[in-house]
């Protein structure tokens, strides 16, 4: 039977799912003005950034008042409380692509990515946006097939990840030690964007089927 | 008045206050194996790792039983849910502190930080294993001016991060970019470790006041 504790859960889930299309938007332009140094952009991502945040702070606010008036069990307890750790991850995926924009602006006029790594940030970054938009499809749908995707997409940013360090560690790297400690960080925002999309999608998992995911421990690490 | 609820939430903040102590531990481990390449007590750590995560997983299924069976108000709420957050950021630490002992292995038996660094290492590494040390007691005692003194040590981490990379990236650096590269993750793991210590503490303070730490926004970012 559908009442008042189930409308305000319905709204929660909405705005989270908005948190994760925001850290999706705010991805999307930091790689752009990583790639093509063009920060035209990226003025309005301080803005998108604080709209992100006071989303988590009345997320956050809500998810206390439920647990206070409304004492949900079973089920509906599992939602609310996956609210609270979704809203984390969303909110740091968020922070994480600032990051990515921060590094951006800090090199601009030129490239933080030399041209011999550009198409795999190209591919971190295509991958980071479609992780978090599959992320909220999930949150929308509790549709348990969308983490069996996105742990795939996981695998293939920890690939690219890897082939990141063994490029930027190979004796014929030519860039300096300049260049390589920006791209390290940026190959690791990526990676911890990606694996925070991941710990939204074994929420909704354990949510949807009361089961944890097989493919990663048991304790999600924020 | 006492009763079992109460002495549950009792042995709670008694395993979350372990969680710090042994994340102190793993860190304490790490920097010694990374400063003096000796990894003779490094052999410990995945267990020591386990242990931690088991123990995450004991405390978290114990948080929802006291959600869902006690359904709590005011400010054993705000403890309830401030668990299932300490939790999760005790649980990251010890994750963090085993990425440093696993890049000691893998240089293993060099040295990961050159003698020109060593020092900003021994800072950062001590400096993490007080603010755990520090969290640790914070849980404990609910005493918020021990956030007050984690900030302070999180403000000395953060200073050490940046003197890191400028060491880095000046012209004169002479060890190339696969240790750079080393040292700029290294760091990171330091400061994150350390971030996650602070968030513990505003938790704390939020605990024991009811009103957010001023220092940091409004959002915890896990």
């Amino acid at each position: 039977m559908r009442n008042e504790f189930h409308d305000t859960l319905d709204t929660l889930v909405a705005d989270l799912a908005e948190m994760c299309e925001r850290a999706s938007d705010i991805m999307r332009l930091a790689t752009a003005a990583l790639l093509d140094a063009d920060v035209s952009q990226t003025g309005r991502l301080p803005g998108d950034l604080r709209e992100l945040t006071a989303l988590a702070v009345s997320v956050n606010d809500r998810t206390y008042r439920l647990l206070a008036l409304q004492a949900p069990v079973a089920r509906d307890l599992r939602t609310v409380v996956a609210a609270l750790h979704i809203r984390a991850d969303a909110d740091r995926m968020g922070g994480l692509a600032s990051h990515v924009a921060r590094i951006a602006a800090k090199v601009h006029p030129n490239r933080a990515t030399p041209a011999d790594t550009a198409d795999l940030f190209a591919e971190m970054g295509a991958t980071a946006v479609r992780m978090a938009d599959e992320a909220r499809d999930a949150v929308r749908s509790l549709d348990p097939a969308l983490t069996e995707r996105i742990c795939a997409d996981d695998e293939r940013m920890d690939e690219l990840h890897r082939q990141l360090f063994t490029q930027v560690m190979a004796p014929q790297w030519q860039h300096g030690s300049l260049v390589a400690a920006d791209l390290v960080l940026l190959a690791r925002f990526y990676e911890r964007f990606a694996d925070h999309a991941v710990e939204i999608a074994r929420r909704v998992y354990f949510q949807a089927t009361g089961h944890s995911h097989a493919t990663r421990t048991p304790t999600p690490s924020a």
